[in-house]
């Protein structure tokens, strides 16, 4: 049985303010549990319900009841596995190549999309504001089907971040030149905004290249949605 | 005060079997309803909190109470105004443009952004298995932004639908040719599968161009979310 300290240490970190006290994070599901093992991630504890079904390390499983998973558990129904990880320690910046910044990204939901985005277009770092949405959130954590593993995600001021860059700085824009249009370095910062504001004034001021992807249907309002926009834009970039 | 037939009629319509025996669906949301009058679909009742804040042909509007809205609502929180409309009548399908073809796609989310994005890129008709999520679901209509009103959507049997097609039928599958080395037709039909299971092995066999998009990142075994890569092959498909 487990001791209630752990219950009351692992349920606390589903809190940014406890993640960052503690230095560590909880992911859920034998999936990525594995893929973070596989990524040579640090485990601090793992729980199962059944430890015989896990193919990790053993060293550090305990197994578990279904109360007491449930009361660490982010989900209705836990998947029966769930494992704390230290929080890996950010690697250099690579100032060759490609790299996304994130100027006040809030929907949980679009930033593991993103994240899994980066990870399938080969790009290792992310620069965030301070207000994005923290990455070892578990809705972050959900969504990035295991790619929080081989993607660093940094915070930082990011005004200072891109005043100081010395590679290109793109921004996507409703009113920027056409992304077809658009010359795009071998290295550079994509910076995508806000869900419901874009890119703040003030980091609009830094961006070198505005662009935009063209719209083709009637003339709505609506953007697309910052993930999605990601999605296209990277493959521009990665497309050359 | 409304009747409780009322309220009960718009609370059935959360789900499918009510919406198509009554032929009506209902959206929220001050934005989204508004939307929908703009693209002339025909509202059967609107009921809202302040009618005065609805800018929409007052004729049908009723003004409830927030505790009569919560019975009808799917939301935790209804945003004050919440329409219902008579499902539209398909218009004919358009043999002369791109179509996206859905092979059994679920999640509600994804459902949406994908109308989104077709509405964005021009894409006017949506087939559907009989087995995709339907596009009255309130979660889909969460999703959509009002681009419902400008995207018909079909349901049909797929694998009929696409044997019968005269134009070109292109699919998305992780072991295809690169969409850059593929050459896109100036019409076509995109096939997009299942978040788990892909395109069913059925629609496969129909499918004259199996494409992907290629992996830049390490080869992990998860692939590019279904509506990213819907974003992505409609860019591709778009930007010529």
């Amino acid at each position: 049985m487990l001791v209630k300290s752990q219950i009351k240490l692992t349920r606390s970190l589903q809190q940014k303010k406890y993640r960052n006290q503690h230095g560590l994070f909880f992911v859920e599901g034998k999936k990525t549990v594995q893929e973070l093992f596989a990524a040579n991630l640090k485990p601090h504890k793992v729980y199962c319900l059944d430890s015989k079904k896990l193919d990790v390390s053993a060293a550090k499983v305990e197994q578990v009841t279904l109360t007491e998973l449930r009361q660490m558990s982010y989900l209705k129904n836990p998947p029966g596995v769930l494992a704390v990880f230290h929080i890996p320690k950010k690697t250099i910046l690579n100032y060759s190549d490609w790299m996304v910044a994130l100027d006040d990204v809030r929907d949980p939901g679009n930033m593991g999309t993103i994240i899994r985005l980066c990870d399938w277009f080969g790009i290792s770092h992310i620069i965030c504001s301070k207000s994005t949405v923290d990455c070892y959130n578990p809705k972050v954590l959900q969504a990035t089907m295991g790619s929080i593993a081989r993607v660093n995600v940094h915070y930082v001021d990011l005004n200072d971040f891109l005043r100081k860059s010395e590679i290109p700085i793109y921004g996507a824009f409703m009113d920027g030149v056409s992304v077809y249009e658009t010359k795009l370095s071998k290295k550079g910062i994509l910076v995508m905004g806000n869900e419901a504001h874009g890119i703040s004034n003030e980091v609009r001021t830094l961006i070198s290249q505005e662009m935009c992807i063209p719209q083709f249907g009637n003339k709505t309002t609506e953007s697309l949605n910052v993930a999605t926009a990601t999605a296209i834009l990277l493959n521009e970039v990665r497309r050359g």
